[in-house]
């Protein structure tokens, strides 16, 4: 790398004007949760039982919707403050705190009230919402069965409607149907959104499933008790996020009135006939889902804000600790100054910047998808879509972050004052929770191969197969919020700075990844075309690490388009030149790991493969001395960052 | 793959035989720890306070004592069973039950009890050993210091010899002086081995320093109360291992007899006078250190048997967890049967195979050197190096491992009845502890480059620059055991079941790839011939990932030939031809990830690239019928397989 490159970097970094850059359009709720910080003290786990932690965080969740915090995502006309995506950027901000914490207010108000607002209507909103809002009402989500994770369409809990009584009797007919990790059931919450089978049918006719509905169940009586024919379980100790009450749910035929049906989508009249405008019940499920989107939105960010930390505190580390003594000199090195421990944490530094502003675009887009006066289709496709994956791609990338940080602090990183234990323990559930990261990459694949034909679960395996095989002509690489930008981009950049640090080429070589992996995957299934579902099946498998993969690139164009705009819009000189050299890092960090399929494909030459390697360790070399001070852009409440390895 | 592959893969397994043969040398050692095995009941750690727990886990290590296992690996003139190997192998059996028992029984029998052994002389091992054995005398290890984790040549203690009174005096100058993290110190061990710089002089001349050497310090009174001039302190509670009282020591000049240094390397005279018989201060440090190889050795068999416990309880649960239906069918798919999942533990289970090979190997290495009449002081270094390489490897193995079958277990992984969050907790400090991974295999490689010249700690980064500048010539590659089995698979393996199955050609790249990493790391090291320590430094640094990477790759090699002479002495048939198939998995699986680097330096063919990746998918379906059985053959007593979704 030239000394022209070198002089690219700022002499100095103004940390408040790069922190304002990365708070973005939410600032203002940004801001208030740091100033309000100081007031949620976090309750340490290990300090007594698990029940003593589950009842101050308890405390710390009923104190938080004192604040209102929690309400800024409700809708206006029921006292909210209307704001989705100050509502999700409050939650990633309280993922900086105990994230048991995080937990519990996700169950509570992104979950429970969630599902509340967007499955429920006026009757339910009225007579809940508010009391949700203020957390005087305290529900959980039930929907997960402990014989079926992923697979939720094909939940066992049976709500039958029984036109004598108008009532719906809510049921678990097999172990399998048992509700299973339920936050809040074990210990706190007295109502339940439960999700299951509706079955009804109008007078003379059979009465049949309508596929996954939700009510609204009240589970336990003033003084905490399990109402009659609810039977409720704590899941016991888990790995982390030991705050939270997980617990299981046996519902014995009990029953709730016709009007407990969270009927938005479906609706269930008097005598039992049921209506709705979505015919297909596959189709309904996914929106109804798709409502729900904001959760898997609220953990990526969470995730993102639990990366964050960590690196906070292992950089802040590296950086004053020191080992062995620089040959021919007593003086000792600072860690930080080693090559190998800047290539463990700068390129997690810099995808964790990358990421950062992919999740700043999808917050964006949901906020104004949902505060739309029409319904857009086809942008609320992309946008569960663009959620599933980057949930996916965000957790993963935070559970390597945390582990790499505790290994690059040692035995320090071992020890819970440090609070790495914590943040690697209580993030752990995230790559599996809300959407299993491997069949959430497989639900993006299907989008991509099917160009977003409809909600993207609306095709069932063998259907994506069929579609493929029948009518896939070729990738459309949709481009993302940087659209203009990057065909500015082609046009000057080419050839600057050798060939691996120009952003166009590099933009081109993961587009053009991502329309070979997915044209290959296409191909492959292609070959099902007329086979027998079997047939069709066995081919499906064979090709799902591939569609996965396709998943992952597609997720990481999507990335790096969303850095690239992040630092279009960068205004401080200073810190759009260091964002530019991290996004460097991130896209060549990437093609680094990946570099076998790029030599395999003949997308990189050996000699390209090799410089792009040289690179990634002259970056690092150059954003060390940077390396705190893009930790602390990333305004963590200090209050919430206690580690004594991280004091500055 | 065609027919005739997929033909040599039995059609039955004998569970029995395939144990039989993993069991191996020791396999009385690994029965009786198995016949025991219900007497050790696994406490639960979330049932009360860090307290309870630890007071179990004593309780459970006296236990343990009383039985007479931990006695094998002492010398026989004091009572122990003089079984080296026995002691490491019944350490890794430990590993199947509760890891903070595996490590409290590691401190007392392996790093204080080893200590007393390898470093004193007759009369601590008279006075202590018998105690020791029995479990009567409880003792600390205390290297490790605050301000130094991996850098032990540079401890800050001092131990100054008065002839006046002729004692030693322990004295912690600075707080980073401080020993830190000492397992057992904070509330079981009455003494503690202390490292620290001797320093002593003869009559007339000047006391100097002497190097790190050890002195046998009484840290409690018989009623547990610290003596004079000892401060203890509790580190408190860490990610896992909390049943071990990790502490911190500092000593305000306490003296104790000049008889307490353990002199086996260095003496002390009354009137100060130092003898030694090794006169290199680094040499002599190495020496010592060399002596204790065995706890590094448990270590990696501890993590071994902690990765196949978590494989057990993946691959059990994901033989018997249905989700989503097979396509076309009511039949709902067994999660073990979706490729995706097949690649995510498979690959796993296949190197945690060939790990196991390669401990055994160095087990039996360890036995044969430590037990053999002369010190053989090029063996001696070449165990030292393969244990440090080993370590690193299985350590690293293990935190994926575990991660990757929490993971696949979804939400049932992340509950503790299920045991794989201890198992994390508690094995992620293997990475760094026992020596940090990253310098483990910075030891390694300068051992490659500088042909294991001396104790591999006995140059210092500057030396090894310097001396690769000077004398490298190019890599030997040393064969491992399977030395003349190589030359006889060169001969007749060519050419069979197509290129990337044959073994031969394996063996080659991998032999290749560490000759070509090994041979491009010494021609950069060169570069800094004449250069000044400045610059060589700089210029080490640069290489220092190279030399991770160097070092990483050779171990692969050696694990592989482990892999191969485990294969060749298996009477089992039906065991050989899967043994067969899961080594070709682990080297496929090996080539796969690291395709980039074989692309890259012409040693695949995109094509060959391709068929590795087809080859790893075609061996997970061959394999996955045999999944559980493979699992099962470990031998995991079921009385510490506890998980309830690990149940037959």
């Amino acid at each position: 790398m030239d000394d022209a490159t070198h002089a690219t970097l700022p002499a100095h970094l103004d940390v408040d004007a790069l922190r304002k850059h990365l708070d973005g359009r939410w600032r203002h709720v940004r801001e208030d949760v740091r100033e309000k910080a100081g007031s949620t003290v976090l309750p340490d786990p290990d300090a007594g039982s698990i029940e003593d932690y589950r009842a101050k965080i308890t405390e710390a969740l009923r104190e938080l919707g004192a604040t209102g915090t929690p309400a800024i995502g409700f809708s206006k006309e029921h006292g909210g403050g209307g704001d989705v995506g100050g509502s999700a950027v409050a939650f990633e901000m309280l993922g900086y705190s105990d994230l048991s914490l995080m937990v519990k207010a996700g169950v509570q108000w992104g979950l429970f009230g969630g599902a509340v607002q967007a499955l429920g209507t006026q009757r339910h909103h009225e007579q809940y919402l508010p009391r949700i809002m203020s957390g005087e009402l305290l529900g959980c989500f039930a929907m997960t069965e402990s014989g079926r994770g992923s697979d939720v369409q094909s939940l066992g809990t049976t709500l039958t409607y029984d036109a004598e009584t108008q009532q719906i009797v809510v049921h678990t007919p097999t172990h399998d149907a048992r509700k299973d990790y339920i936050g809040g059931a074990a210990r706190d919450a007295t109502h339940a959104v439960v999700f299951g089978q509706l079955i009804t049918g109008a007078p003379g006719e059979q009465a049949q499933g309508r596929g996954v509905h939700a009510v609204l169940v009240r589970l336990r009586d003033d003084d905490g008790n399990p109402l009659p024919g609810i039977t409720i379980s704590d899941c016991g100790p888990k790995a982390g996020l030991n705050g939270v009450d997980n617990g299981r749910i046996v519902f014995d035929h009990v029953a709730v009135p016709r009007e407990a049906l969270l009927d938005r989508y479906g609706q269930v009249a008097e005598d039992g006939a049921y209506s709705t405008l979505i015919a297909s019940e596959t189709r309904r499920f996914f929106t109804m889902l798709g409502a729900l989107v904001r959760g898997r939105i609220s953990v990526a960010g969470s995730a993102g804000s639990a990366a964050k930390k960590a690196l906070a505190i292992a950089i802040r580390h590296g950086d004053k600790r020191t080992q062995f003594t620089r040959p021919g000199s007593n003086d000792e090195m600072i860690v930080l100054d080693y090559l190998a421990h800047q290539r463990r944490l700068l390129p997690s530094l810099a995808k964790t910047y990358a990421l950062h502003f992919a999740q700043g675009e999808l917050v964006a887009t949901m906020h104004d998808v949902q505060s739309a006066a029409e319904v857009d289709d086809a942008r609320q496709r992309e946008l569960e879509s663009r959620a599933a994956g980057i949930k996916a791609v965000a957790t993963w990338h935070a559970t390597d972050t945390i582990q790499t940080c505790r290994e690059a602090c040692g035995g320090a990183g071992y020890m819970a004052e440090n609070q790495l234990p914590q943040l690697k323990a209580d993030s752990d559930v995230f790559t599996t929770f809300e959407g299993d990261n491997t069949v959430l990459l497989q639900l993006v694949a299907k989008g991509l191969l099917t160009e977003y034909r409809d909600h993207f679960g609306d095709l069932d395996t063998l259907g994506t197969v069929r579609f493929v095989a029948d009518q896939f002509v070729g990738t459309v690489i949709e481009r993302t919020a940087a659209r203009g930008l990057l065909s500015r981009l082609a046009r000057v950049g080419a050839g600057k700075n050798g060939a691996v640090l120009d952003r166009a080429w590099q933009v081109n070589l993961f587009e053009d990844r991502e329309r070979h992996v997915v044209d290959a995957a296409a191909r492959r299934l292609r070959r099902a075309a007329g086979a027998s579902p079997n047939r069709a099946f066995d081919l499906f498998n064979a090709v799902q690490p591939h569609l996965l993969e396709a998943a992952r690139v597609h997720v990481e164009r999507v990335v790096l388009e969303a850095f690239i705009a992040g630092i279009d819009t960068c205004e401080d000189d200073a810190s759009r030149r260091l964002l530019e050299r991290l996004c460097d890092l991130y896209v060549l960090s990437e093609i680094e790991q990946h570099r076998g399929w790029f030599l395999e494909h003949g997308r990189l030459t050996p000699t390209q493969s090799k410089a792009v390697t040289n690179a990634v360790d002259e970056l690092c070399a150059q954003l060390r001395p940077f390396a705190v001070r893009l930790v602390d852009a990333f305004g963590i409440p200090p209050e919430w960052l206690t580690a004594p390895i991280a004091r500055r």
